[in-house]
């Protein structure tokens, strides 16, 4: 077979998608955009599964390097952005379809979700 | 909405899969053993895109514990095993299938494979 490109494992087309989506985090954040039109990063942040900061600050970086997300500025100052799906990104619906899919049949009290919240505590009494 | 059970992130089907599967590693795994009946260690390590062996191990424990994939002993001495899905991990047939899809229309040059085999250097000559 022909040796795979300078930084693949190989030519593979699961293992190429692995190696931009294959961690705990970005599938999240895709299906998370794939719900919502934008997201802003505040927006991102608060999702159920509460990813630390930098994490995901890196994988929107890798994201945006891998064509998924783009990435629009919406105030000078601060500099602040939002985030969506380009067309490559969207394209991930099957992808996110099939992972929920199996989550529900194989896995015990999962549920199929838009988008999860953090769960907030009441706000303080008085 | 109800707390996540111990040791989840939240109930949402895509990251209780992806707490099994999230990582660069496991749905190659996957891939290869749902190309072949069964395989030994030594045939899962050297497959296409060269898994450390302590990763490789690490990986079978956890799919053997999440159910999808069971190990069979076919030498006492030394212990040797073999390694097939079982039909929790056969059902991953979909997502590896919208996974292969989306790397084969949106990453350049990658191929869909049963399984990619190591590139072997020529024997010396003479």
């Amino acid at each position: 077979m022909p040796a795979a490109e300078p930084g693949r494992r190989s030519d593979c087309a699961v293992a190429c998608t692995l190696d931009i989506l294959g961690d705990r985090w970005s599938l999240l954040i895709v299906r998370d955009l794939y719900f919502a039109e934008q997201l802003r990063y505040a927006e991102l942040a608060a999702s159920g599964e509460g990813i630390p900061t930098n994490t995901l600050a890196e994988r929107l970086r890798r994201l945006e390097d891998a064509g998924i997300i783009e990435r629009r500025r919406y105030s000078e100052r601060p500099p602040r952005h939002t985030y969506r799906l380009t067309d490559r990104g969207r394209a991930l619906g099957p992808v996110l379809r099939a992972v929920a899919d199996w989550g529900l049949q194989h896995i015990a009290n999962t549920r199929r979700l838009g988008q999860v919240r953090r769960e907030e505590s009441a706000p303080p009494a008085g």
